[in-house]
């Protein structure tokens, strides 16, 4: 039995947000968008279909409130969710706040452009704001 | 009430395979990947959190279903699964076999490069190939 641990490379380019009861919720340090990664606590796995029943399930009502809370917040024109995982392979899901106005429409963000990070003072604003709306389903969040 | 009706673009770029309980089944016309299509037929929709909850969870296992199927038939590298709409608006969710040979390894598809049809001969032995694979879901089955 593998025990998850998140892949280096999501936990470079992200700041914990905080978990849901399947999935740890990553803010993207770009500040291009507004983007947040569902990453499920399950080890090994790939793709969404290697979720079992109850897991897929718990999945898509994280994201779903993940995407209708972020595209609230940040009035969205539009949000883009995806599963992609080529360069990482463990299992995460994007959920990208697009807009009409933004350097990348309509063109998906996904190795468009390098990500410009948020300054320490507008990261740790952006964080709480999304851990604000989120505050219903997380059972834990970050403190640091 | 508003009856649903696939978007004319949708329509053009891609052929039906058939009917889950709730999604079309669309494959799109571009040989230079696997890539199939769900609609969920719900008029009016642009993301995937406006679902019912009856109908979130039922498109998962659709999404899952094709995900596993379409990976086994072409022995995929990787799924690329995502909703993104940002030119047509209408919810629907991509579902690209990937290799780490093909033509926009590791970039995602959309936007990349322009759809290379399929001679029609190609486009029939391929619909028939996912349909095959698809059986125990499909309540219809495209004929033409």
């Amino acid at each position: 039995m593998m025990t998850f641990q998140l892949h280096p490379h999501l936990q470079q380019d992200t700041v914990l947000i905080g978990k849901f009861a399947l999935s740890q919720v990553l803010l993207m340090n770009d500040s291009q968008y507004p983007w947040c990664i569902l990453v499920p606590q399950r080890a090994g796995l790939t793709e969404i279909y290697q979720l079992n029943q109850k897991d897929r399930e718990q999945l898509q009502e994280e994201s779903c409130f993940l995407a209708q809370q972020l595209a609230t917040l940040y009035q969205a024109d539009k949000m883009n969710i995806a599963a992609i995982g080529n360069l990482v392979a463990q299992l995460h899901i994007h959920h990208v706040v697009r807009y009409q106005t933004d350097k990348a429409w309509p063109a998906p963000v996904w190795g468009k452009f390098t990500a410009v990070p948020y300054s320490a003072e507008e990261l740790a604003i952006q964080r709480q704001a999304v851990q604000a709306v989120l505050g219903d389903l997380l059972v834990a969040r970050s403190q640091d």
